[in-house]
This record gives C-alpha cells, sequence and structure tokens, in this order.
C-alpha cells in the first residue's frame, strides 16, 4: 500500500459539521471559522466511504504486523513518511471477559506511533523541512523517531521537569531537545511554525484541538480490536487532551457506517482525579473544559485543558468520563503487572476506570497506552543486597512471604 | 492453538545426536551421558516432522500478531503457560537490502519473551511451584512476566550491580529479586533448586546448556522472517550464551528439512569485543569456550563462557563469528536511531557485525534484541535548559547545527 491507497477526501470541521474544508494544508490551528478566542474547534478527515472495500476490514488477520497502518491506508491521511511497523499490537485476554490493548509494543512503545505516523507523513506532504512538537515524553519521542526515519529535522519543546529516563528516551533519535518552563512552549512553538519550515504535530491552540491528521491513526485501534473480537460493549481509555478517546470512537463508528459492525461501543474516558478538564466540562454542559491540575504521578495525562474530541466521543457514543485516583492507578498498575504487563501509572488509567465503574455483560477493552520504563520510578534501586549464602537468602525469602 | 497441538517427541544431544531422551522432565543439566566436567552439552527438542502441515509455514501471513507463538505450536515444546502477545515482531527495512527484527516489540520489550513463553510452559508442565532464573536483565525480568502471568512463583538471582532501571523493570512483576555477588549466583540457583520446588530457566552447568525448551522459542524468529521475506543471505545476531543464534538457526535448518525452503542463510555470531567466548572457541578448535572479559557496555552479551549451541549454528551454517568493539556498536545504535529505532547496546552488535563485514548480494537480516530503555546510559540528563526566549531558543539551535 502506498499513500496513493487514501480515500481521504477533505478536512470537517467538529465545530459546524457542515463546514468543510480541502485536505491541504492540515488546518493545525483548528476550524478557522467556528473557534474562538475561548474555544477551538478541531477538524477531522473525511472520506469516499462508498469506495472501502469490505475485505479490508474482514476477520481474516490479513496483513501481517510488519505492515503497520499501511494495512489500513484507505481509511488514513495519506501515509507519506516511511512506518516503523506500528500498530498491529495484541490483545492481552486478562480473564472475566476483560482484554488489555497493550499499545506498549509500538516502535517507541506507546500508542503515540500511531498518531506520529499520521502526523510526520502531513511534514512530508506539506514539504516541510521538519517538525516541532510541545511535549516531555511520549508523544516527543515518538514524533523524533518518526521524523528521524523520514529524513526530517525534529525540534522538541520539553519540559525542564521531566524524568531523567524520558530526556534521555527524547534524545535517542536526534532530535534537537530545548527544556524551557512549561508557560513558554506554546509561545516557542508558535513562533518555531512561523519563522522556520517546521510542522506542528502537537497542539497550537487554546483548547486542545492538536493535529488534524493525528486522532486518525488511533482508528486503527478500533479496526484492530474488531477483526479480532468483533464489538466488545465498552472501551475504557486513559484520556488526556482526548484525542485517543476521539481516534477509537472514530474508528468504530465508521465501522458502523460501512455496514461492518451492529453497533459501536460505550467509550469511557478516565482521567486522573487530580484534574479532569473533560469530566469537569461534561458535568457543566460546556463544549470544552480547563481546569487545575493538582499533583499526580499520572504525567502522561496531567491535562489542565479538554479538547473537543473528548466531548463527542463520550456523548456519541453514549459512555461516560470517569477519574481515577493515583491510588486507583497504582492498583490497576499492579494488577496488570500480576498478569505479565508492566504499565506506565498513567497506562493503567483505562483498567482502574473499569474496577472502579463496574461490571458489563459483554467483552470489555482497556486501553494500555505505554511501557512501564517511562514511569517516574524507574531508576530507583528498590532491591537490597542479600547476604550470598544460604541462610541469607532463606531469610530474604521468608521476609517476602515466600513459603520455605 | 493449545498445548495439545504440539507435535515435539523427545529431547536429543547436541553431545551425541545419536542420543535421545523422552520430552519430559526437561533436562535442565544438560545431556547427562555426554557433558563432562569442562563441557556440558545441551539438548534440544525432537519433533515429528512428517505430520507438520505444510500451510502453517505459508506465505499468506495467517495468524494475527495476538496469537503470540501460539501460530506455531506444532513445532514448539507444549505450550502449557499462557502466553502475552509475544513474538510476531516487525521486520523494519532499513535500505541497502538490510532488514532489522526489532524484538524491542515483545511483551517486555527483548527476545527473551519467546524463551521464557516456553520455559514457563516447562514449568507448569512439570507441575513446579515457581520459576528461579540468575539474569540481571532482559531474561529474569522476562521470566517474571511469564511466571506471573502463569500464576507462579519467581525468584531472580541478581547482580548486585545492575542497573536501577533493570533493577526496577526485574521487580515490576512481583517477582522476589536477590542481588548477590556474581560467584554465589549459580551456586544459589542449585540450592534453590533442590531444595524448593523451583524450575530453573537459566542456565546451571559448567558450559552454557540453558533451558533445552528455551532456544526453540526462538526458531519462531526463523519461522517469521520466512513467511515474510523468503531465506536471506545471512542472519546477524547479538550473541551471548549463543541460545538465540542456534534457535534461528535451527528454525531455517527445519525449513529446509520440511522442503519449505531450498537453503539456509550463512548465520554470523555478533559477540563483544571485550570478551567472545564463541570467536576464541571457533578459532581454536574448541567444541566450546571460557575467557576473561574486559570492560564493555554491552551487558546484556559480556559472557565470559560460550554454549555448544553457537558452534553448532556457525559451523552447520557456514557461518562465522565476530566480535564487535563498543565503538562500533555505538556506530550501530546510532544509525538504527536514524531510523527510528532505539536500542540497547548489546542490541546493536547484529548490525555492528554486519557493517564490519560488508555487503551482501541478498536480503540480510539483523537481530536487534532489545529496547533503548535497557541501556546503562538510560536516566543521565542529557540536554540543558534552554533559556526560555526565542533568541535563547535561536542560540542553542544555531550550537546544534540547526539551519537557523
Amino acid at each position: 500500500m502506498t499513500a496513493g491507497d487514501s480515500l481521504a477526501t477533505g478536512q470537517r470541521s467538529l465545530g459546524d459539521k457542515d463546514i468543510s474544508y480541502p485536505l491541504w494544508p492540515p488546518l493545525t490551528n483548528g476550524c478557522p471559522r467556528t473557534s474562538t478566542d475561548e474555544v477551538a474547534y478541531p477538524v477531522e478527515v473525511d472520506y469516499t466511504y462508498e469506495r472501502v472495500n469490505s475485505d479490508l476490514l474482514s476477520h481474516s488477520g490479513r496483513g501481517s504486523r510488519g505492515s503497520g497502518l499501511d494495512r489500513w491506508a484507505p481509511l488514513l491521511p495519506p501515509l507519506a513518511a516511511p512506518g516503523l511497523g506500528e500498530g498491529g499490537t495484541p490483545l492481552v485476554d486478562i480473564g472475566g471477559g476483560v482484554f488489555v490493548k497493550d499499545e506498549s509494543r509500538n516502535p517507541t512503545w506507546s500508542h503515540k506511533d500511531r498518531l506520529n505516523r499520521c502526523t510526520v507523513s502531513a511534514a512530508v506532504g506539506v514539504g516541510a523541512q521538519g517538525v516541532v512538537v510541545a511535549s516531555s515524553g511520549n508523544h516527543g519521542a515518538s514524533a523524533a523517531a518518526f521524523a528521524a526515519r523520514a529524513g526530517l529535522r525534529c525540534v522538541v519543546l520539553a519540559s525542564d521537569g521531566m524524568p531523567p529516563a524520558v530526556d534521555t528516551f527524547l534524545n535517542a533519535y536526534g532530535a534537537t531537545v530545548l527544556p524551557v518552563p512549561e508557560a513558554a512552549r506554546w509561545p516557542l512553538m508558535r513562533q518555531l511554525v512561523e519563522r522556520f519550515d517546521l510542522h506542528p504535530v502537537s497542539n497550537l491552540t487554546v483548547t486542545h484541538t492538536g493535529h488534524p491528521f493525528g486522532a486518525e491513526g488511533y482508528k486503527t485501534i478500533a479496526y484492530e480490536i474488531f477483526t479480532e473480537l468483533g464489538v466488545p460493549e465498552a472501551v475504557f481509555v486513559p484520556t488526556g487532551y482526548g484525542e485517543l478517546l476521539f481516534g477509537v470512537w472514530k474508528g468504530f463508528a465508521e465501522l458502523k457506517r460501512l455496514g461492518l459492525a451492529q453497533r459501536t461501543p460505550r467509550m469511557f474516558a478516565c482521567e486522573p482525579a487530580a484534574g479532569g478538564p473533560l469530566a469537569a466540562a461534561l458535568r457543566a454542559g460546556r463544549l470544552t473544559g480547563r481546569i487545575p491540575v493538582g499533583p499526580t504521578s499520572a504525567y502522561a495525562i496531567d491535562c489542565s485543558v479538554a479538547g473537543h474530541r473528548g466531548i463527542v466521543a463520550v456523548r456519541e457514543s453514549g459512555g461516560e468520563a470517569l477519574v481515577v485516583s493515583d491510588e486507583e492507578m497504582r492498583s490497576a498498575q499492579s494488577e496488570l503487572a500480576g498478569q505479565g504487563l508492566w504499565a506506565e501509572l498513567s497506562s493503567a488509567a483505562g483498567l482502574a476506570g473499569l474496577r472502579g465503574y463496574g461490571a458489563f455483560d459483554g467483552p470489555v477493552v482497556c486501553v494500555s497506552t505505554s511501557s512501564g520504563f517511562k514511569d517516574l520510578s524507574v531508576g530507583s534501586r528498590k532491591s537490597e543486597a542479600v547476604e550470598p549464602t544460604w541462610d541469607g537468602v532463606l531469610s530474604r525469602l521468608r521476609a517476602t512471604g515466600f513459603p520455605t
């Protein structure tokens, strides 16, 4: 498959679905006609759905893992940037009808690779010399990896307080990493976009709109779940700005639109209780929201501002926006580890949301977004040395509850 | 597929191929009849090859990623332990006929998950209460993950000098981690095996034999390469004890034996130049070897002792045992990062070996074993804060060679 396989036709406003724009250039400042100084509305990508070959979404498991997002090229923006075998992640059955979609199996070990295959493809499509991204984590490292693969420069505006392991990660792919205080990131990002030929692959607007092609990449999670499991009752998603939540929702909505699925799952946003702008906006009946964020170790989803995409996903799917405490996420993280899956704390928010919510009659999918190696706790030595004798070993085993 | 699909029939000595044993119990002390006080010989698993359905290895890409090693159950020991969607990793084309088999996409982000699915299955098969492993890295964490998934205990005899991030990793899955000096590890491991009902999933013998079922898991790398690419000219493999090298070799040898492939690839062992017991043994015409290891950052493959498996793989395939310096591995690591793949230093040994060796007429596969997150360098802050003004950003961009 090549970029030429894409059936994308244009961009449509989420602020008013009757407003559409050409596919190029990607509207990285959101919908210019509906956005206000208070609320920015994203655009999404439109396709000629009537030309989709229904074999594309058959249950046959066609397409090998190595093919990455290319398998779904007709329902994605043109994939002009080379891939890294992103996507195709396993759905791990943890019992009780619960399945974990383990996104840590991606090229940079998080779901963000699905987004950045699409955003860096946009940068290639507009002929940019590089990309710029504001991120202190998975988003930035993934952008750096796909930019390197495409032969583009990458500038990362990182937070000065990022964990050291994340700093190593961001630097690994040859990006120019600029640690700056939070407040300076977006003004500097806008300047970098305006003064250099750098395509922005993270958000630029007052409420979150992100890159119009990015969430499209997340639709492939829905396609993969569908080909393996059918339509689950519910999907629980760790939620920061709501791009992942929306992308998974849109994928299922498309399956129904294409007549392949009879129904859609309920989408559950799982935000840290320390913040939760989406839950707050929904409670207040607003179209998006901003909220102060208290202390939390779930640094990947501790967002103070929501995006309109999350509202759309929860409302249209008949879902809910839940908040989960750090303690609940730690408990879910332990449960995942007990099944052999070591997830970043934020990644466990999906399972934490499910455990707090209750049971379902049919299968439920919890998306686990990233690897435990991104956790803040990584690198603090935990194991104490043991006396290297049999007695020393025995006494340690007994201390840890091992039946001796 | 279930454990019942396995066509495994018994264990055969690598010391004398005419000697065979029943499949159970797994001979974790190597071949009792051919091993001496100086050299231990492993056993391998035998199958009723004539009963293999040739569809199993068709190029159709049958079997989804989520199915893990189960796809290949007939040619593996009984998979009694539950899987985690291990294997099915992408083959990334980096140009010039070179493909990288990226094993960092496994459940614990290294190739060891293929081995441990099989070794922990052996522990389940013998009804052990748990497993014990001597490791300060990928092998131990992977064993801990599969043991947790199977509901078994896991004791890890780690090195007191392991990197802190690896310590977090080993502890993540609920294992009992016992850091002890190198010399104490194997005596204590033998005691744990003898006195408790713990199945050993790493080596117990004087030269390396490892677990007889472990290398079988690595055969699936050959099967996956074959279904996607056919038979490459050569495979370059980061080599410590030679289990991975042997497993990949055996997989290709089986494909030829089954009449599915016309030939086999040349197998290249890539050891750190600071040691290199396999290269030394081959030079000296010995059947295995022991050698002092100097300083190297490739801690995952800095072995002082070789195993007979590596000798078999290099000799039977017409391959070679190469050594690569840390500088060559760093250069290969940078090359991989420039393609969007961040590998642990040891993981880059395969590509380093190829780059030092020269070109081939046909496709070549370099196995990249693990993620950059396991590197010793992780966690040392690299990025200096930048003055958060446009002038500050400009001056940093210029300092890093960015065209402004």
